[in-house]
């Protein structure tokens, strides 16, 4: 009988598949592939919970290759267990590396391929997104506790590390004590720049992450031993836990292992083929001996008995739990949810409240939240200004995860990459909440979530120079345009409390597309007095204050500024100039209409009045080379009505600007 | 002979001019002004070097309230040292905080009010900003040493601590080793959701720092001598500093004392009476006892004679150095870079080079770095692919701050803050580098250059799906559009050798504008064969290649698109239908221009087509509802020719819209 094949044999496939697909792209990154084939071997073969024939059994480990660059390897692994089975990896997908349609992208795609976990490329995403990938997985337990019992594995780069964003993942981690969180940092010692010397001679990573309440130690990246020793001293620890693994770059390349060379490109035949000798690999490119295959195809299949033993945990649940549980992972909205949101509408036309719509969010989430048990709020520390936390919403502590609502602590930008865990973990709609402004700390993972196609339903408040005092340092100006210039992410800003639930429902409805709520701090009065059952929001825009006879003006308004269109619309109205206004709460999906929808709530009018209390930029698309009443600039600190007035931003200025256009 | 005033009323005077203000305001944060006076009075009555009577003093210590929201702090002490003389504030201003135009906004704004070193208050900003002026000191120091020597202070609150920002500006601090960068941690345990406890119970600060390769101390920030003992420690330390001050936010308020309610909002009338009694100040509003202003007045005289004497050291300069030095510090161009860059233009005409903008970017920085010393280049490691470092840009190390090279690590927010600190500082005028996608993680430091009105002049390369195999990720479509839509932010996407230099001129001659160099990986060919002095990228958009005759068809693109758009031109001729092609290196200057040069360049023709590898949104300003070919969703990883046909992106798809539209 033969033997198994060893080790190294194992972790040199994953090396060989790795060099040589780059080598076939002339494109791509072989360095850590062959420094971190060791560490990888060690965790697929020994450590990770996972069955190759399901990548999406709810219940498996998730491993987050952080350093995206280093894709191959992923794929490598992939590949080599049989990860998706009949749809899984080939020889030729990997031959097709970082081509055009290929399921081997230069950086691994959520969704794209089967067996990612996560989109990572962009440095510091993958450790924070996997911070929110463990979150889940405590919060998800606390309720589901018989089948939701998985960890979360990291591999990391000298980058993700370096980057801002990973202060702010592993101090989220440390607070809640993720202790089914597990790091591995790809400690190569090699930046692109030179050695990590040149600009990184100073941080004590395991001190760096002790200080953050992890547990961190070193170990020898090449001592399979050592690894899986750290990774079980990991597993009973009552924290989060980093293993700094001393690594190679480029191991086994003759003269660039070591270097900043073997980093990010092509290594070439001769370097290729010496190393192949280093290493005792005398196989041709993308050939893996069959034992070898078959030894990793097992690797791919441990895990069935544990998967078979879950079916039947599932299959134990109570009838109703079961479907409530497949309902949350198979991302499904409760049925009832329209009910309650009809009759809500119902109500508050009835009431017109005057209210700031961060108020009217509050309200909002007070009657969604009970009806959507898996719906998650929280904040960056604004939690009374954001107003994002209602009853149904719990707080979770370091103790207690059964809750759902999230302190993060002012940490905009590891809220959002760890709402994205959430999401792609599943069994959540995760919803973080800041200031408009602060989207620009946060957007890297806005953007990610849009590439991703996953659902996540931000808040954000303070949606204008209408918050006032905290003067330009804290009035988005840009920030709107910038969003809705940002593919698949959806920005609603509603204009009272019946915009505010139907853009939260449209928000929630959308199960492909990330979205973000911008509401305002100050009051606005109520405009949608009479009940209509349709989610009129949701088509993006549409004719909230029609004219009286053929309309010579149209004002097309977000938000805040709806009712003073409207207001506008009187003023003109008493000089006999008939205007109808257009409420645009989210041009995103407005644009996404049939033309003939758009043609329609656009108009014929003679002259077409843009007016938002931002920038111009992107409403041309709208009202062409019609006047704009909005900003040119940054804000300015002072009580809000005050900085409109300064501004100009009034409904007689609307008025005028019409009238003037009518009149050229 | 009366005593002086003790410690405590100098800090009452702060904490109740800013108590008074807020309330005044009915808008603000006392909570910090309260808890920090005390380290406040030390740190300008016993430690910053600093001449009340010139804040614009060169050699001055730096303070940066990196808490921004504790404005009033500043403002008080601005106030009470009399910090600008005759232009400095006064009560009057004090009283009109947070009110439109006034000098006193609600967060500190640089250029706006005398004194203010920086705007603050997006958390992380200061202590990020207040490492580049560290930096900038060094290295001013390195060449006119005689008249520079000064130290960079900072009071951080715990947001500003955790935001990554932070992380990324103190790992940069340590790896340089900037000892006479000191910070003092507002270190009053409560947060706006509560006590810190609740979202951060797990992050020990001083081990933090210490990992970092920081000193850090604990300290009482009551106790003034052990405050001012912890000062002189980190004086003589070689590393940069952090003293941990406990403090008690609203000190002194009865019932909101050591609590969040304490922190963002006017106290009212009993809360402040109540503390009026607690802290022993009797005085009503606004009133500073004479005794008490004249002792703060002093401290604002204090530095006069140390100002005298460096102006005596600045005077035995040789000559021409000294004019160097107010040169580079009064931000004025070299005499010779014009003549320099026409030089060179005039070569770039003759050999009209096919090359990817990045590397023409690098020729022409060989030309500039010599003739402006003041420019300061770098990457955040990705040196070998931004082209950024040549030959008259010395690496600066830890050792050695004489050149102007900066590897700043991963950590392209880190560097950009610390460019606005390096150009608020003076003397510099700073660039740093990445890929063009990676301005999503410096966005708010790109905000705030933008605000404050600065000269900084960022590369950002790998400007389009153009980059390739990295794909969407890597890949910006929205980043282009989304810095359009900010405010006086310049974004330069030139199209060959020739417009790369004109934009880098057109950059550094806006004085008061951030600007960013968007450029290509990929090669094009050389457009602007013939020489013309003038800068034809300034005005942001010419007429690059004329019609022959009337045009039917204008045609905008701007950097790699320009080649393709002159490619359709040409296809249009050869089917008899005239068009002209218009370059749009930078759409920001060119809706500068007057309306009858926009008019004249936008022209005439039937139909306007728009051809940028980026999203639509914006161009509808230039054409109107014309043809746009580009992109409308995320890239693609391939080789970049298969990416643009595969998107479509081509001579002869602009071709055909134009035909397609004049058919319609």
């Amino acid at each position: 009988m033969a033997t198994s094949p060893t080790h190294d044999s194992l972790a040199n496939a994953i090396r060989f598949l790795a060099v040589d697909a780059v080598e076939k792209a002339n494109s791509g990154h072989p360095g850590l592939p062959m420094g971190a084939a060791d560490l990888a071997t060690v965790l697929f073969r020994d450590v990770l919970k996972f069955d190759a024939a399901d990548p999406h059994w709810p219940d498996r480990d998730r491993f987050v290759l952080s350093a995206g660059h280093g894709s191959m390897l992923l794929y490598a692994l992939l590949y080599l267990t049989g990860t998706g089975g009949a749809d899984g990896l080939t020889l030729d997908d990997l031959k097709a590396f970082r081509q055009v349609g290929s399921r081997t992208p230069g950086h691994p795609e959520y969704g794209h391929t089967p067996g990612v976990e996560t989109t990572t490329g962009p440095l510091g995403q993958g450790i924070a997104t996997a911070v929110g990938m463990a979150l889940a997985e405590r919060m998800l337990a606390a309720h589901f506790p018989s089948v939701v019992d998985h960890r979360t594995y990291v591999l990391a780069s000298d980058g993700d590390l370096m980057e801002g964003l990973s202060h702010e993942a592993i101090a989220i981690a440390g607070h809640y004590r993720l202790s089914r969180l597990i790091v591995f940092w790809d400690n190569n010692d090699v930046s692109i720049d030179g050695k990590v010397s040149v600009l990184n001679d100073n941080v004590d990573q395991v001190a760096r992450f002790q200080a953050a309440g992890w547990n961190a130690s070193h170990v020898d990246g090449r001592d399979a031993a050592a690894i899986l020793s750290a990774v079980r001293a990991a597993q009973a620890s009552d924290r989060p836990t980093l293993i700094a693994c001393r690594t190679t770059i480029g191991f086994g390349l003759p003269t660039r292992e070591g270097t900043s060379k073997a980093h990010g490109e092509a290594a070439g035949a001769a370097e290729i083929e010496g190393a192949r000798k280093n290493l005792n690999w005398p196989y041709p490119p993308f050939e893996i001996p069959a034992d070898v295959l078959s030894a990793w195809r097992e690797v791919g299949a441990r895990g069935a008995p544990d998967h078979e033993a879950w079916r039947k945990r599932l299959a134990e649940l109570d009838p109703a739990r079961r479907a409530e549980f497949e309902r949350r992972v198979g991302g499904e909205l409760p049925a009832g949810l329209d009910g309650v949101i009809d009759a809500y509408k119902r109500e508050l036309a009835d009431k017109a409240p005057t209210i700031a719509t961060r108020k009217a969010g509050e309200a909002a989430l007070a009657v969604i939240a009970p009806a959507v048990p898996e719906l998650v709020t929280g904040s960056a520390d604004l939690t009374p200004s954001n107003n994002t936390k209602v009853a149904a919403t719990k707080e979770i502590t370091p103790d207690d995860f059964s809750g759902r609502y999230i302190h993060w602590g002012i940490r905009e930008h590891g809220m959002a990459a760890a709402c994205n865990g959430m999401a792609v973990h599943g069994g959540f709609i995760p919803s973080g909440a800041s200031f408009l402004c602060f989207t620009d700390y946060a957007r890297p993972a806005l953007r990610l979530a849009a590439l991703m196609k996953i659902r996540v339903v931000h808040v954000f408040t303070h949606d204008s120079i209408g918050l006032g005092e905290d003067g330009p340092t804290h009035q988005p100006v840009e920030q709107i345009a910038s969003l809705r210039a940002m593919p698949n992410m959806y920005l609603w800003r509603p204009a009272d409390s019946v915009e505010t639930v139907e853009c939260w429902q449209a928000a929630l409805e959308r199960a492909h597309s990330p979205s973000i709520l911008a509401l305002t701090r100050q009051n606005l009065p109520a405009l949608r007095k009479t009940h209509v059952a349709e989610n009129l929001c949701a088509r993006g825009a549409y004719e909230i204050a029609p004219a009286e006879g053929e309309a010579a003006v149209s004002i097309f308004a977000s938000g805040s500024e709806v009712s003073l269109a409207i207001a506008a619309q009187q003023i003109l109205k008493g000089k006999g100039v008939a205007a109808r206004v257009v409420s645009v709460p989210c041009m995103d999906a407005f644009f996404d209409q049939p033309e003939d929808y758009r043609r329609s709530v656009i108009g014929g009018a003679r002259v077409k009045v843009g007016v938002e209390a931002a920038v111009r930029f992107g409403w041309d698309a709208i009202i062409g080379d019609g006047p704009f009443v909005g900003m040119s600039g940054f804000g300015e600190s002072g009580p809000y009505k005050a900085v409109y007035e300064f501004f100009g931003i009034t409904p007689e200025a609307v008025a005028e600007a019409a009238e003037a256009r009518l009149g050229a």
